[in-house]
């Protein structure tokens, strides 16, 4: 019970049109609903209405990012939980939001707007119920099967891990460590995946990427090929993580928000002993090919 | 709460050094324990004592298979429900099994002996839990990083089914239906995988394979390779299951148990919507590529 | 100097809407001209006018198989070498056939009708000749970039062999040896590559299959995708074979042409030291996973 | 007839142990000779006595580069073109170099000393040639069934490519042009793949790299695995060459050299369309995913 995965992230943009003929045709995604100033999308593979919202706004950043929960009770027994952490929580009612039943609305110590929702509109996935092939046809660019996780920067990423853990139910699978032993950056799940939620070193309130899966090191290929293609600026990789073992590459929308395509793995179980990184290690824990960061990586957030 | 994954799987073999030398030298697990009649295995990403026990027994059969619960509350949490249910409980204390503390056994509507267990003696994976590289080195033969799921056989699916699920909370991924509508296969899971454990038509008490997980449609031919090369009968593969969507080789121990490695399909969270397969469709439900299964795997279990 | 690939299959189809509609929408070649009774086909990464033709005919059969000459002079040096050999060579003019130059058509020892040819009309691959992309966009099916190999059958394999070799320089990578040690199956090159041409015992005359290029394992699996989905009878794979260490999978054309899709293997060059198999060995030697030959792919052939 | 593959580059190296440990522990060579100050490797499915020889001289440097021809005659035949040309060509009697027959050495214009050798000393590759398997046991680091190709840079790139095509027969795939659409860059085949020898703009007799063949992308991910985890500084990498299509990661050797794993590409026969690239696509031309060169890639030669 509680939180079982990453519901959406909204994000604003600069651009309506640009992001969203980025968003369908580089990136593959399908667009599911649209208001004024409002466009949504979801992956192939996901059921739900959108893991993706775009809204217009002179500047890139980020509004909320929701996360699902399992029972309509996950819902009020957050809520309480939340509060008597010392957080107010806003209601949104049924019909308020596009695509979405109640859910809760809160300000986390790491300075994120964070949404925790129940019911979702289902739109279905591409592939029928009965006897479906394993994927559908006429897929646009990468087109991933779906959204996997996303990592925020906070100024005290202790503090904020204690709150994503204590209150909110999140397992630690990775951490790193500065030379005082302080946490600087922190891998959390919920859905036995290295990583649903993670936490770095910055501003509060930042957005450092949010991350599409991709089904295995060929599939990442044909998405550089395909970003290189479309001229999308790559940040970094193809290469792998040392923290998570996953394969990567670092990539801007058109407007700059980093986005990122991400397979492999372990498949952490809620009895999964945490991995320490130190901060000696600490290119090899983020880009294991290359040993070391690179300036961009590190102070581009949005 | 609750069912967290499999945790091992306990079957009898006529021969335990032939047994022995074949999961550790061709499958690649590690032996972690050894008594007069028993040997214990592990893979290599595994933390827990073991994931396969074999026992000598002149026959090939399986005494039991074993789930792992995330709390120790959950032990007498299921055990009620199972009483309630109708089936008797047995307790196995600490200091009794090889390798695991506190556990329960009774048999399942589908003619097993289950267990369930929540403390398990931690061996600790082959890498470091500080700053560790993504996989180790020295390994031998197949080497999965770690056992996946268990395909059961049972005289009424319907009625095992209800059990797994109301009692047991494991969630329904895929049903394949026969001309009246009737269960003949489900898919169930508890770690967010398209199977942790399955039931298909056939005697109760029967196993029909367990399978080991790897981590890419390359590992899978890799897996072919050296199972050729050490004249391992391969029963059908590689190939891919329309149920899971999976990529798969069946073939047998030198002893006669069916074997899987598998890998891929999709990522179900709880909220999941059951696929459903029709009789019809059942070859590319079960084997994809072939569209028909073959004699030897619809009659050969153990 | 001399023969530097395959150019061509020529078959007969008693459908040549049923075959075109497979020929670009399952495989995905382009359709490059067409005659009353004549469609022609090419890969999207060849540059010449067509790798397979078909001719409509009541029965499934060869017409024949062409390759290709590095130099005009080749053609008249060829023709001499089959002339002195005792076969009869007849000339087809410019402009005698589609898509050709100059070519001399002759009957070999494994009672087939081989062209080779010098001059073929370049119609251009996909992609431009400057700053070209990896691959083309739109492709559809399987989309192979080449058509790669053909295998023949012959009454008397040594004695096919020796003129292959003496007369037309093929070099001979890999035998397959009876109990007496005379050749059942040869694999003979031109192009650096395992094998352009391939014969094992059977009628003369016959085709047992051609193939295409697929560049590894994982459009290996998608080509399996992509039949399974299109209802395409797989006979065998996907698998690997020993000869030419290849990975594979054999299939029918829906007028029961089979085909081949192939990739990997050794590459080798003419010091090549041939590799033997012995016929105690001829399971694996074909499907090495298998380890055994299924009677279809032994007896079948158009 | 003519030049068919690269034979072997000799480069110095000031640390004979070091180098030995990295080319057979990590980049998984075999030593297959030694002297007081050389040593030969060769990789698993070469037959011929070595691919690779280090030479003890305290600056890193290349020695030579030496290319197979298929025939005794080629020798004398290559021999005199090359002295028309206006090169004065050495002899290299059998017994005079280790692990090979008569060669003949001279200076090409790119300031080169390049050797053509017939007969070399067959030490086997890895695998019998009755009935192998389709890979040897026991491979230490990434273990490169071949070399594939070298790079070397030349003042006068045209001049060079004159040469290499007119006197020596290798024929061209690609070729990069500046703004005055002079060639700086030219890639030359002889054994139809993309390029068996390249020549960049730069300080004659330079050499930018030699390159290990790899058989698929998750070969070149294992390879960059085994890099990290022995801390070899990888220059650029995992990433796609637009020039040839091909995937590569580039590093150095502990002394210095550069190093390339290589694959994919297409198959080019000498009737192939050379392919051209313009200036202003030079970043995509080379690194395709990056779209830009690195001041270490464009500077670091040896």
């Amino acid at each position: 019970m509680g939180i079982i995965r990453l519901s959406h992230v909204d994000i604003t943009v600069p651009d309506l049109d640009l992001a969203t003929a980025y968003y369908t045709e580089v990136m593959g995604m399908l667009e599911t609903g649209r208001t004024d100033d409002r466009v949504f999308f979801k992956c192939w593979d996901e059921e739900d209405h959108h893991s993706l919202a775009i809204r217009y706004d002179p500047r890139v950043g980020i509004d909320r990012f929701s996360f699902k929960v399992e029972a309509e009770d996950d819902l009020e027994d957050l809520e309480r939980r939340i509060e008597r952490y010392g957080f107010r929580v806003h209601r949104v009612h049924r019909g308020e939001e596009v695509g979405q039943g109640e859910s809760i609305r809160f300000e986390t110590p790491s300075g994120h707007e964070m949404e925790l929702v129940h019911e979702v509109e289902k739109v279905g996935s591409l592939l029928p119920k009965v006897n479906p092939r394993p994927y559908p046809t006429g897929l646009k660019g990468i087109a991933p099967p779906r959204m996997d996780h996303l990592l925020v920067t906070a100024e005290e990423v202790p503090e904020a891990t204690r709150f994503y853990m204590e209150v909110l139910g999140f397992r630690l699978t990775e951490q790193l460590l500065d030379g005082d032993g302080h946490q600087i950056g922190v891998w959390l799940e919920r859905s036995h995946t290295p990583h649903d939620l993670a936490v770095v070193s910055g501003p509060n309130g930042g957005l450092h990427h949010f991350a599409f899966w991709l089904d295995d090191w060929d599939e990442v290929r044909r998405a550089a090929d395909i970003l290189a293609y479309n001229a999308v600026q790559i940040d970094v990789g193809p290469t792998r993580h040392g923290i998570t073992r996953g394969a990567t590459i670092y990539f801007f929308d058109p407007l700059g928000t980093r986005n990122e395509v991400f397979t492999g793995g372990y498949r952490p179980d809620p009895d999964f002993p945490t991995i320490t990184w130190t901060e000696d290690n600490v290119g090899k824990a983020i880009f294991y090919y290359e040993g070391e960061l690179n300036e961009r990586f590190m102070k581009v957030h949005t």
